[in-house]
């Protein structure tokens, strides 16, 4: 297996600077991973920088909070889209979870996957502020709105992903939908790791240290 | 002077439950503050809870870290203001400013502020994040952009406002603009001292300590 196929390399933090992108385009060409992650105001500079290559562009929309109104999460996944985004990461709206009120969560991430139509949709969770029955509750609603992929965290919470919760969430998806692990994963081993429990994609930043030569 | 009428109420953490809200607009109408500031997806349940009342309310946009594309950021301030905002606070992209790309911050900036027209934009620095040097350019451009508000900070960095930050942003844009300083200001006696220093707006928590009878 060539993990680099179902990696995501990822750059989000706020001070993010063009020639941060243009190294992270750069490595993702050279490591030849499956996308890199990055802030919508950064998707057009990637379409150019990633011109002629396979690697694909993955936008995050209502980043990292996702109470932003859903119909400016479609505004924002529409406009990566039209940028040059192929994939979408959306936060779940984790206020009206913890409010549980389930009906807006599941309308939230509804409408924005009717909004993008063929377009993967990743639900981000942030597994750190939730408890167990919240991860079920909210696998639920991903399942029921269709989402293709539950993402762990954003990675700007207390924690990043756990095997743990991995685990919960597999249990409860059934292979209805594909795992997206995301921080805290910093090498080759641990990525290896969660592969093994059924990951389908693991995010990675651009420190991640692999035993392969690039 | 009654500082609560320069006072924004505060409460833009992820998991803000619609409780929150409901706890917040009523500390808001009883305190009788300027205005709450808050995530847009609740600005529509704040319009409900406010009614009959004063109390204005603030809306973040592209928050909490300023770099979601100038599109949807319009997108956003818009739908807020056609939910109930009368006021929006945008995140300066932050990313751009240590690019040194000072045209595209500018363009960020007057983009949104032509497109909410007379409804006033505070623009947060983030002040924790940048040297002097960097402020001083984020304020010459705030004031390019016809911003009305510069604002301190977005509370989810490494540290708030502070009365070194407030003086050297007072120093450059010499009334041109407001200043709203935010974060770490939680008791009415600190409050009182960056009224001083000649802030218009301050905002807080709502565990703001107060001698006040409310």
């Amino acid at each position: 297996m060539n993990i680099f196929e179902h990696i995501e390399l990822t750059q989000l933090n706020p001070s993010t600077t063009e020639r941060d992108i243009i190294d992270l385009c750069l490595e993702a060409k050279e490591r030849q991973v499956y996308s890199i992650c990055i802030n919508s105001s950064y998707v057009a500079l990637s379409k150019e920088l990633l011109n002629n290559s396979k690697v694909k562009i993955c936008s995050v929309v209502g980043f990292p909070f996702g109470n932003v109104d859903t119909k400016s999460k479609i505004h924002e996944a529409k406009t990566a889209i039209k940028n040059g985004a192929e994939e979408i990461d959306m936060v779940i709206n984790l206020g009206l979870l913890k409010s549980k009120n389930y009906v807006s969560v599941l309308k939230d991430i509804t409408d924005v996957k009717l909004a993008i139509e063929e377009t993967p949709l990743k639900v981000i969770l942030e597994v750190s502020e939730l408890n167990k029955n919240e991860i079920l509750k909210a696998c639920q609603i991903c399942m029921d709105a269709k989402a293709d992929f539950i993402k762990t965290s954003t990675g700007f919470s207390k924690g990043g992903a756990t095997l743990t919760a991995v685990k919960i969430i597999k249990k409860t998806i059934k292979g209805a939908i594909k795992i997206c692990a995301f921080h805290g994963i910093d090498d080759e081993e641990t990525a290896i790791k969660y592969f093994d429990t059924g990951v389908h994609r693991i995010g990675v930043t651009p420190d991640f240290k692999t035993s392969e030569v690039v």
